[in-house]
């Protein structure tokens, strides 16, 4: 069933496609390719190091090996997908995919820039697709976006206005730390850190006592809902990751298609379509219950 | 019904109060003023930094378009509720609203005073009577601090002790840190971030090797009640989300009159009923099945 | 009933032991009390501050007014045990105000010592014994004591174990901070703040880059012990919190004898015992419902 | 029954292995061995002093004690197993402690080598074998490492694509924090505990004022994944703790063989199994509860 989903079992398929589907959904394929993404990190990390040498110049070919390994790769789970390639891009991390090796091929990336750099580190990031319980985390932490905008909102809020009264307070006798906006809200953002308030607040005593309660009340709003953002991260993640491992059961087609995102959402639309239907038992549950304790109780007192 | 709380549909208004509800309630009325709220945000920050030239003579002007815009708002939603103005400073989201932009009117502010600066930034604020999510979040972290009062209370003596003993300790030895009770609660407050503690925990050490066990009571003790204040604050401002979300439904008129406030303590006290309720059915239910369970424990006995 | 505990309605009672009784359970008299306290403290933090002239003879003055009042208090509590005052001393913070305020009479502590301004502070905490919120949470901090009592020895074992190793490590380069095992558990304890992390880092790196790995694993093994430890102390102290609420109402005497602990206690021994019952009900109900429901499915397959 | 599992009843058994079980498993034995490790701890501690003269060869006597009371403690808990030694070997704990004792007789760790230290300092780790508390906290911990790995793995991905960024950016200017790779870890990992922001964020402010967007996404990510690691490894170990707890009365056999790992892993096994019974009993009521709720229903309508 997941198979008609994703384009591999389509009868206008060619022979082809169904070998790279094969091959692209076995296990070694997928092993093989987390230890060349293990492998480039390595090599990544050596190259910082300098005085290389001969080793340098090792590495620079191997590099090479890893930009073929990873064209294939991208052409084996392409080919997957026969006559309908464009289905290959309806997945984000195929797109992600995609894009850090192609870049490979543009002539401006060539050399040694620095552009060149931040694409092969790129590339490690692309172990969380292969991991799925990665997968699940980031889309967990992912999903749970939404729930914390409201303290997220709230938190640049206090920081604005916060930024905007040190400007006020301190703009002309410490325009270092709060000469425009920009300045008091940086101030203001490592502040949430605690690492500078022996000093700000010893600086801001120079000016007058009242001060403290400007850092005071900064920190302990601040404090508190920075720790309410990161607490509903964790409670809705937490909630995500039980209802994913809920419906794990539910889902036989989990890895079918090795795309990752779709079957988590299909699978996270299963659970809450179940959540409905068991609060739905529930308040019918309820109602009959108390019909039912209600007959019981003049049943009772008949007796 | 709940249109009958707040004046607008009264038999008695006016065409105008009709018309000025029906806009201030409207959603393009409302994203209007958030967009303002926020330009005006904006024009505040830029204005804070040195050497605009040309820029802040026409930052000057738009600062008068947005009082004139603000101004505007204010006459709308006060004459919506037609011949009961005094309704309208019932809630006090509305007070909020007022005071900060009447403030323009003061003679004393004119100028450029810190004072108008303030009310300026005050302004902001206003951002959050607009979106519900703030709103709510705002209501309940409000709400909780009752319950954590008694963590609080806690926590302010045991600072006063320990400032005490604080100065009993090193008074005469560290009078910078130490000299009276105000800068002993100032250097503990400060030590709450645990960044002074290296250094404390050195000089203390020069006065007796004891002294690591006031400091480390001290830490020990209030990142405890810290912790269990800031945990507390969460648990709370969570139980009331979650108990605003499920009488969500049973509030139909949640935006009806645009006060914010009210709408949510409705739907508390009314969620409270119900939750009154519950647990009387649970308790009647409870005893009811157990004479239940127990005619049939009787009945299967017989069998 | 829970008169009959405390010694006040006992028919070997005086006149006297009635009246002061009546008084020392009187919202009034514990208002007063408190508001002494609270000037007391006032009093104690003016008396930090140098150079008072005419107002430190005043504030010597009112410290007399002080002690009187805290004697007659005494005395009135004392006396409304009537012919068995050693009653008042079966309760722990009935001990510790006699204590506290006996200290007046011992010929050492007179003049400005030291043990009798301790003496005095310690006075602020009789606070925590006239308001029943905070007499709840440090009747729950303090029970929740046992239950961290394993994380804590925890943490003592793996400071020490660390401390040895670090005086292994360091003890001859750094005897400022590894010379022998308290200064290694010193060093230990203030790095649990992690403010001594990146200097300590450093120092390491140039004794050898291993000795990364003792730091970090040190401060993930405690850190992750520490947060242990201080959200079990949370959850234990709100498990009892919600115990003593849930039993709010099934005790009516609840300030009755004003002795603040025996009721919590009495209190949590009737939610346990409430909580035993409960569970047994769950039990018994549980083995009856599947009895019943094999019962009614032998029926249901008769129909 | 828990007798068979280790042998001490067995019928090959001879008298002496019989006497060693028992008293290996006696209170005043176990108590007996907790008192010498503490012992030996505190004389550990004691020998980092520098000068001790005559008290540190009676020191150095003293350890011989404990090395005779430890090897005595051995080879009576090896006894106890009698003709089947090999099973002493089976339980993690057993092999440590016989590692750690054994140690004294190899030849290259006489004298006052550092690896002899160290392995005195291991003797003190015995400590939680001894006590049951501290085995089912350790037991837990290490239990709920697999749930964390996930949330692991994703904190060492991002910390080396930050690595690398950060070499990529500020490798050349500031090669003494991101020269290489190891410096980039190094730096981003001291970062996490957030001592160095202010210092870094000023460092990278001379690079470009765009490197704050690298620190400030760094510290919110990791924070928030460092967060979601300690608080899975909490939960985990609490829902551990709990169900051993609930266990604990089903396993009569508790402390029978004095190993401390089995029974729990035992117990485990068994409340994972009590967990799936009840939950399929739940499955199965609540069908068998609609339909009687169902059934009822109707008997109701015809009343």
């Amino acid at each position: 069933m997941p198979a008609q989903r994703s384009g591999p079992v389509d009868p206008s398929r060619t022979r082809l496609a169904d070998a790279c589907a094969r091959i692209s959904h076995s296990r070694p394929f997928e092993l093989a390719i987390v230890a060349v993404i293990l492998a480039n990190g390595a090599v990544l990390g050596l190259e910082t190091y300098p005085d290389l040498g001969a080793a340098g110049t090792a590495l620079h070919a191997v590099e090479w090996v890893f930009r073929v390994i990873f064209v294939i790769e991208i052409a084996i789970r392409l080919l997957a997908y026969g006559r309908r390639p464009q289905d290959f891009f309806r997945q984000g991390w195929n797109v992600f995919d995609f894009l850090v090796i192609a870049a490979i091929f543009v002539p401006v990336l060539h050399g040694d820039s620095a552009l060149l750099r931040v694409v092969r580190v790129l590339r490690m990031v692309r172990l969380v697709r292969f991991s799925p319980g990665l997968r699940t985390i980031v889309a967990a932490l992912w999903r749970s976006l939404p729930g914390i905008g409201g303290f997220f909102a709230l938190a640049v809020v206090t920081l604005y206005v916060y930024g905007m009264a040190g400007w006020l307070i301190f703009g002309k006798v410490y325009p270092e730390e709060y000469g425009d906006i920009g300045r008091s809200l940086l101030t203001l953002f490592v502040l949430l850190s605690l690492e500078t308030l022996p000093d700000l607040i010893e600086q801001g005593m120079e000016v007058s006592p009242w001060t403290v309660l400007y850092y005071a009340s900064f920190v302990v709003i601040t404090v508190n809902l920075l720790l309410n953002i990161l607490i509903a991260v964790f409670v809705n993640s937490m909630e995500e990751a039980r209802r994913l491992e809920m419906t794990e059961g539910l889902a036989p087609g989990y890895d079918s298609d090795g795309d990752g995102v779709p079957d988590e959402v299909d699978r996270i639309a299963i659970s809450q379509r179940l959540d409905d239907l068991r609060t739905l038992i529930v308040e019918l549950e309820r109602e009959l219950r108390i019909d039912r304790d209600d007959g019981r109780g003049r049943r009772v007192s008949k007796d």
